[in-house]
């Protein structure tokens, strides 16, 4: 909590409230204009806080930091989930990691193959903030499908065994708390937990701000995993707009993967983007050689 | 210029210098640490200053706006240039209407059958400003095929009469004095001026952040042109990333244009890249249906 009793990150200006997104590494603050604060509170982990953006509808903010938004969120969970869980022929057991919106899982749902969807979500907080204001009439937890458990991924992990035919890794920024899922530990627990032929995805970050940081993933990935696919999409809120994922995967290849079962009912999606989304542009390609 | 002395958008913190931009269709602000002004100066038309950012590099601003970065300039200026320069399958007469920092014509000169370009900048001092900073060591002025004219491309097109093979519309935003490139007068006159199997290519604006746009610019075309299709980019220091070009062509269909004859020597673009950036997201489909 800041010094003038407002949450971290949110401003007074004359009679508007204002949240200012500070990224220090680009030397850039973005600003977005709040109609509303719906929701703050501070949990065990951190200050929760829901808000009212004239851009992007309503926004989860984490001590101060943009998650996730009402007007593209659907990008970013139909990004990370659908590609993996097509690329496995037949997955039985995913998992997720982060999500604690549970975007992902409202993705993976939609797939009646799919009997068991893990959420590994540290804070129960963010997952119980996100239903009230995201998906207040969607009751996702009544599937009998979807297991949450409230621990730290980089410990939960560490007990799976060659169980996860798909995992998706839904990690914020290599900074702080987050620091050891980029890590060559964490990599190898994932490598274990998967099945014989699991798929991984994991968030890689902004190829056009932090290259060394997507190489550095796709290296340790590669230490481990005969294929890794990094692929592209845009997400509006996200600074720069560009942004990666990187698939893992210790059998199935993406670019040969049946994409054709999209659509499913998808908003961002469509086999054709999800082929195109493996299409890297010339100095992208080149760096990744 | 304000009230302080600085130029519009600029505002000392500190000890530190930031370029804001302000959004107020988005309610956004984006903020830019300035290492060092390099340059300002009014012109008859407007405020022209050249800023080295900590994010971007070297950005060229008009009356407080970012319009190209030494950092993703070259994504802008090869999206907008060599799908339209590909489509005509072999164009002879190019155009360009804004482009006076020159950057489409630096894609056009690549193409040896192109005998002519013209360059069509109304503010003399925003060729030579972007040339002095962004391109010191190129003559790009000096291959005789570029003519540039400092007038208003609104008038200039209207002197053409079906001689131009490739035009490239690199408009501004529909407000102030832009909006006259959106009217349905120009996109007539547009027409005019083409050769028989002419194509344009139009800056269209984000999908994400005004979609009515787009679909005015698509309607106005549709009622003029037999082709007229939309792709998509990112650019990363445009608000919201994803970006809309659009294709108006009398004859010549994009969707099965030769992209192969790419790479020439680009940064971004590659023949998968072309081809994929027709490729729309389900709800931009939907809402372009």
């Amino acid at each position: 909590m800041a010094d003038d009793g407002l949450l971290t990150g949110y401003e007074k200006e004359d009679a508007e409230l204002w949240l200012w997104d500070d990224l220090p590494e680009l030397h850039m603050e973005v600003g977005y204009r709040i109609n509303r604060l719906l929701h703050f509170e501070r949990s065990k982990y951190q200050e929760i806080s829901v808000a009212e953006t004239a851009a992007f509808g309503r926004m989860l903010v984490l001590d101060g930091v943009p998650q996730v938004t009402e007007k593209d969120g659907y990008i970013y969970n139909e990004m990370i989930s659908h590609i993996g869980l097509l690329t496995h022929p037949a997955p039985q057991h995913v998992a997720m990691i982060g999500g604690g919106d549970c975007g992902p899982s409202r993705e993976a749902v939609k797939y009646p193959g799919i009997k068991q969807i893990d959420v590994v979500e540290i804070d129960p907080r963010v997952t119980t903030v996100s239903r009230m204001w995201f998906n207040p009439n969607q009751t996702l937890e009544d599937d009998p499908r979807i297991t949450i458990s409230h621990e730290d991924g980089a410990l939960w992990i560490q007990k799976q065994q060659e169980r996860i035919d798909v995992l998706l890794v839904d990690r914020s920024d290599p900074y702080g708390p987050a620091a050891v899922l980029y890590s060559r530990a964490f990599y190898k627990h994932i490598y274990t937990s998967l099945s014989y032929d699991g798929v991984a995805v994991f968030q890689s970050g902004s190829p056009f701000f932090d290259m060394k940081g997507l190489k550095r993933t796709r290296e340790r990935l590669r230490a481990l995993f005969p294929i890794v696919r990094t692929y592209l999409t845009t997400i509006p809120s996200f600074p720069g707009g560009i942004w990666s994922f990187t698939v893992a995967s210790k059998r199935h290849d993406p670019l040969t993967a049946s994409f054709d079962k999209l659509p499913l009912e998808t908003r961002y999606i469509n086999a054709s983007i999800a082929k195109a989304s493996f299409e890297l542009p010339e100095n992208i390609r080149a760096a990744l050689r």
